[in-house]
């Protein structure tokens, strides 16, 4: 889906919500066990409940490979079943050398039928690389990630301009900033705002400002509402912008685990109303 | 495996190769491709030829993924097959918030019997610990790797001790170092030597003497030798640790390609030995 049609999904449906498949076999509604492929049951049921309420869908591929080759089924059934109106995500976040990541882009953009994969930026360039190749087709790379561990490197300070290289130096003039913010600016170049987005988490609101100056016009899949405790409204009036939205927020578990009896699906819908809701006001500004 | 059991393994085989599993279906003698599982058999093929004389295998997952569902299969099958006298890698590079973590750890080391998975650090302690509740399971985090993109990120200057977060400030004395040093520092805190060891690839020749001085005692995998031109002989030479080796050499195409006929296994056998061979003088002093 190239970044033309998702933004006119966007505006038709006056939503910019993603729904995360984080499908645990251990947490769904007990009658569904029974069927053939309890996992997809479900994802079917919510797909069919909130199709109009959400412009993507953002399967967890970890949750799918902790039932093995059963589990990978049901994940490729999951990308079909959702068809092409919406954008589909892999949220893998693979990223390895060259040959390595081609072959990824391979499992999910031509065995699977995803619009865009996450991506881990550590190894630089060439992991992301093979991922740009595919018309149509995102990288979504770790920007400034919602969990705890964000600040172990994310928000470690990066020398950008430095004079002397010794381990104990004197530096007189120098500008710094966040590890996160040095992949921003540096991976931003690789390809451009139709083939890369940043994974921004909603928990890190206070970020939000800067980050979109420093990547203006990229999109951002946004994880971290509902369970996690980020705000919707924070994000949507840091980040949003004019005309084109910028943003996707994923919400997961809210949705997806609203109920675990028969009634999960229309439950499902009901949340992912309120929140459809609420994005069409922000999306009016 | 235990470290224990690994280092036993190293001495009696006097070996420390891993071979990689990078099974690529384009690339396997054209004979194998008429079989129900060409990849397996492959595999099979390499393995019974080769067990004597390595001490772990490694799977690149990518190249199983590429194959969908049916390439997952292949995965679970050949990791049964390896048994329990390897050391058996998952080289997957995963790494999410922890809820999700804990899903791969459950995928590799639950629902398959890898001994340790490759993770990518870039999100922080709680994306690695879910990896570490494992009796006798690893974590081999990423550390200084050996493609061109190591110097995007891995190889920037981090401040350690900084006096003032201003964008353009006068700092008077402080400490630097790359952010693969900060990472090993890091996140070598969060678990052991008998449950996590580093990536740290071949062609980082220069790099090797500092490494083993920030982590004296922990195991790596070293992947770069072979096709990507690192050197056996300088890894060894600096990184190799007395009575207990801590090294783990990975070879993957120069061996499982050294040819595409029906001598494949034997060619394979040949070129592992060659390794074993100049191993074992290594090991020697």
């Amino acid at each position: 889906m190239t970044r033309r049609q998702l933004v006119e999904q966007i505006f038709s449906k006056r939503s910019y919500l993603c729904i995360g498949l984080d499908t645990d076999i251990t947490k769904i509604p007990k009658h569904l066990l029974s069927l053939a492929d309890p996992g997809f049951e479900f994802n079917k049921a919510i797909i069919d409940a909130t199709k109009d309420l959400c412009v993507a869908y953002k399967i967890n591929t970890a949750f799918y490979e902790a039932m093995g080759a059963k589990g990978w089924e049901t994940m490729e059934k999951t990308a079909q079943y959702i068809g092409n109106d919406h954008f589909k995500i892999a949220d893998a976040k693979r990223g390895d050398i060259g040959n390595t990541s081609s072959q990824y882009a391979k499992a999910f953009f031509e065995t699977m039928p995803f619009d865009a994969i996450t991506i881990a930026p550590y190894m630089g360039e060439d992991s992301v690389k093979p991922f740009l190749e595919y018309e149509g087709k995102w990288a979504i790379i770790l920007g400034l990630t919602s969990n705890d561990g964000a600040k172990d490197f994310e928000l470690q300070k990066v020398i950008n301009n430095i004079e002397q290289f010794e381990e104990e130096v004197h530096i007189t003039k120098h500008q710094t900033n966040y590890l996160y913010e040095t992949v921003l600016k540096k991976s931003s170049q690789w390809g451009t705002t139709d083939n890369i987005m940043f994974v921004i988490g909603a928990t890190q609101g206070d970020q939000f400002t800067n980050i979109r100056k420093i990547t203006p016009h990229h999109f951002y899949l946004v994880p971290g509402v509902g369970a996690q405790g980020g705000s919707l409204k924070e994000i949507s009036e840091k980040a949003l912008i004019q005309d084109e939205c910028g943003l996707l927020v994923n919400v997961s578990r809210a949705i997806i685990y609203a109920s675990n009896r028969e009634d999960f699906d229309e439950k499902a819908e009901k949340v992912a109303y309120e929140y459809q809701h609420e994005m069409k006001q922000y999306l009016k500004q």
